[in-house]
């Protein structure tokens, strides 16, 4: 066992591991010390699970989280996208079920002037994936290299890939030892591992969608809400425009949640039409982009040119270039039965009558992973075609007998658990809840 | 980065370090899967690191602290000791400056009948090992293996050796990885170390003497007897008799320093004659020996039988055996003159007249390492011949001009670096101290 930093400088490992542990704050040195000497593998594993544990029960000072974010930001290449005079804005969500609102947003912001240089995620745990979503389109290429990353963004204004091995090697090393060591659930290291990979992007702001409620991997608007403040600041700190949106997430955005079920709810609402919260949510996160981004002074003027764009069949129009130019089918935009369809349909009946109260919005995003919309262990693959529409959400009237959801399937065994979870899902009660917003807060810093 | 805890069995190790993570209390199963695991090499150092760091912030049960150290206990060989019928009884200290009952106790206890199978250390920062002391008597082999050690033990009823492979693997792991991961600091670690060795030697009973102070690694008496009183249930939990001693550490134990010298000073004791803090604290330590291993009712008598042990020449006797039988000199003893002497001696001659108020016990410990008697780096090796002679020990009366300590030395440089730390070690002030006694504490359970 050894403590290799004990030579090499005047920073030691094992002490900048104490100083932590000990409460106090490291200095930018000594974070970069830790984040370059994992990265170069010059620092072991378990010197920076030690550490790692040590950051999550003591806490990160707002300093030190901007500090990490850097280091892992500059572990890698940061795209340089200065030759674009329009400003490259991107937008985040933190994940939940039914969000599907990248895929709105990316050319309805690229419509509207901006340049979005979009770096997605897969699905984890029930959560969906930008990325998932995007590959139901036949022949729709995430892996694109950097250079064709920016060919297709000059050609349309928005690109939309995956992580590539030049991006933040940082943070990919940090997650995967975070997930074994029980150093996922820290605000701090979620900023960091977040904004390290998006402000690579060589972004100029970003929009956060920060997720709040059963459904969210934040449970509580008090956690959203730490975590968005902490975001905002670190961008700041870097220098970034920032704003984060506190959303609803006790139930699942729009009615449809399945890979390709949710592309073909995308291009309603990108066709004027489509589930109001989603449409209103996604007007509302691309006013920000456009305000951040220098396109509107005020959010209001923001969402009229949003909802223009959306009229006027631009956003569309952008989405079917960007899929052109990414080696996917755009006919599937014109005919969704291009995209994949699951064999096989179920509805499951409320036993009840009476109105939605709640919804259990985390099981009914297992309940799409168990249906093989997600993976339930990482090296599953992704079934595109399977999911669950959604004809009752929290409010709704319902009587005994009506459907509450249908899903597509492809396996049977599969179908009876997710119905079974379904089943429980949808609390029923007499009287209707009290209304709730979808947006419940905004933070600019 | 894998989590082989997975699939193995119904614990997974992501699970035990989040649950000690968020504060709860590990079963005895959870512990035993992480030690086992990490001591067979299933379970990788990073997710021990973790876990470590967890345990060391968020602290462990007594419960918990049993469970760790019986999994590190039973990790190797326990020594099966039932062979012989007499009480085997252990001391341990937390090691200090100047500290060499172990020596003086083993044949002291073996001459009144216990057996002791003392498994002891090497130097550990400013403070000396008692392996290293033995070492400096010509010959005297601590590597002996376990069959040998068993003979010595039948031949003399005691037996002083180094850590062996078979005994508590789990330990030397953990240890490594805690030495370089900020994780030593923590008492309940600390005991969990310290009592597994301890008890896989098959013993009955043991006293413990913590030290407190300036010399001490607990330097207040709080943590000396938070530390205490630990290791105290943690080895009444495993059904053997305890007792700790919280002794002080704010100066060196009597007058000599450096292993050939200490060596002298324990025979010295030996023979009746000594330093009167070293000489009372082995009787105390030897007095508590007999009475949890069923020699004497009362301390009181214990001590008693501990001071004719000495005066009739049979503990010395002891020790000589004992010498022999583990291939030493045994004419070291009558001839003190064939332990290894340093060349040059130089005195630290004091600038003041008045009271000895108080020794920077620590700073003396380290010029002793300075000068060679210890280790700097773990790969160093000791040279047996230097050290410090005390003229002066706190509440000692000084004139300006007189010798406060001899240095014992084989290198001017290290001389120089050492006298310069010696000359800012003891403070002088007009008035005595008040007098504080050695034993503050006796913790039973």
């Amino acid at each position: 066992m050894s403590d290799p930093g004990e030579n090499s400088g005047d920073i030691r490992t094992a002490d900048v591991i104490r100083k932590k542990r000990d409460g106090h704050e490291l200095s930018r040195a000594e974070i970069a010390h830790l984040v370059d000497g994992y990265t170069r593998g010059g620092i072991p594993d378990y010197q920076v699970s030690a550490w790692l544990m040590a950051a999550l029960l003591r806490g990160l000072t707002r300093a030190e989280t901007a500090a990490l974010t850097d280091a892992m930001l500059h572990s890698g290449q940061v795209l340089d996208l200065s030759e674009f005079s329009s400003a490259k804005v991107d937008k985040h969500s933190t994940g939940g079920v039914g969000d599907k609102t990248s895929l709105i947003l990316a050319p309805l912001a690229a419509a509207g002037g901006l340049v979005v240089p979009m770096i997605s995620g897969r699905g984890l745990g029930h959560t969906g994936g930008t990325l998932d979503k995007l590959e139901s389109i036949p022949g729709f290429r995430v892996d694109l290299s950097i250079a064709r990353f920016l060919e297709v963004l000059r050609s349309c204004g928005c690109s939309m890939i995956g992580q590539t091995a030049e991006i933040a090697p940082a943070d990919r090393k940090f997650y995967a030892l975070r997930d074994v060591t029980g150093t996922v659930e820290s605000p701090f290291l979620i900023c960091a591992s977040i904004m390290s990979k998006k402000l690579a992007e060589g972004i100029d702001a970003l929009v956060l969608d920060v997720k709040a409620g059963s459904g969210a991997f934040m449970k509580t608007e008090e956690d959203a809400a730490f975590l968005a403040e902490l975001m905002v600041e670190t961008g700041q700190r870097i220098g970034k425009n920032m704003v984060a949106l506190i959303t609803d997430m006790d139930q699942p955005l729009g009615l449809k949640i399945g890979n390709a079920l949710e592309v073909q709810e995308c291009f309603d609402v990108l066709r004027g039409r489509g589930p109001a919260d989603l449409r209103d949510l996604c007007l509302q996160l691309a006013a920000w982009m456009f305000q951040v981004g220098g396109r509107a002074d005020k959010v209001e003027q923001g969402k009229e040119l949003a909802a223009r764009l959306i009229d006027s069949g631009k956003a569309l129009e952008k989405f079917r270039q960007m899929v052109a130019l990414q080696g996917g089918d755009s006919g599937v935009i014109d005919d969704p039965s291009r995209l994949p369809r699951a064999e096989h349909s179920l509805d499951v009946i409320s036993a009840e009558s009476g109105y939605v109260v709640a919804m259990r919005c985390e099981d009914i995003g297992t309940a799409c992973v168990i249906l093989g919309g997600g993976r339930e262990k990482k090296e599953d693959s992704v079934d595109p075609a399977v999911g669950i529409v959604l004809h009752k959400k929290t409010g709704d009237r319902v009587s005994a007998g009506e459907p509450l959801c249908t899903l597509h399937y492809n396996s049977d065994p599969r179908a009876a658990r997710a119905k079974k979870l379904l089943e429980q899902s949808f609390e029923i009660g007499p009287t209707p809840p009290a209304p709730k917003s979808l947006i419940r807060r905004t933070i600019s810093g």
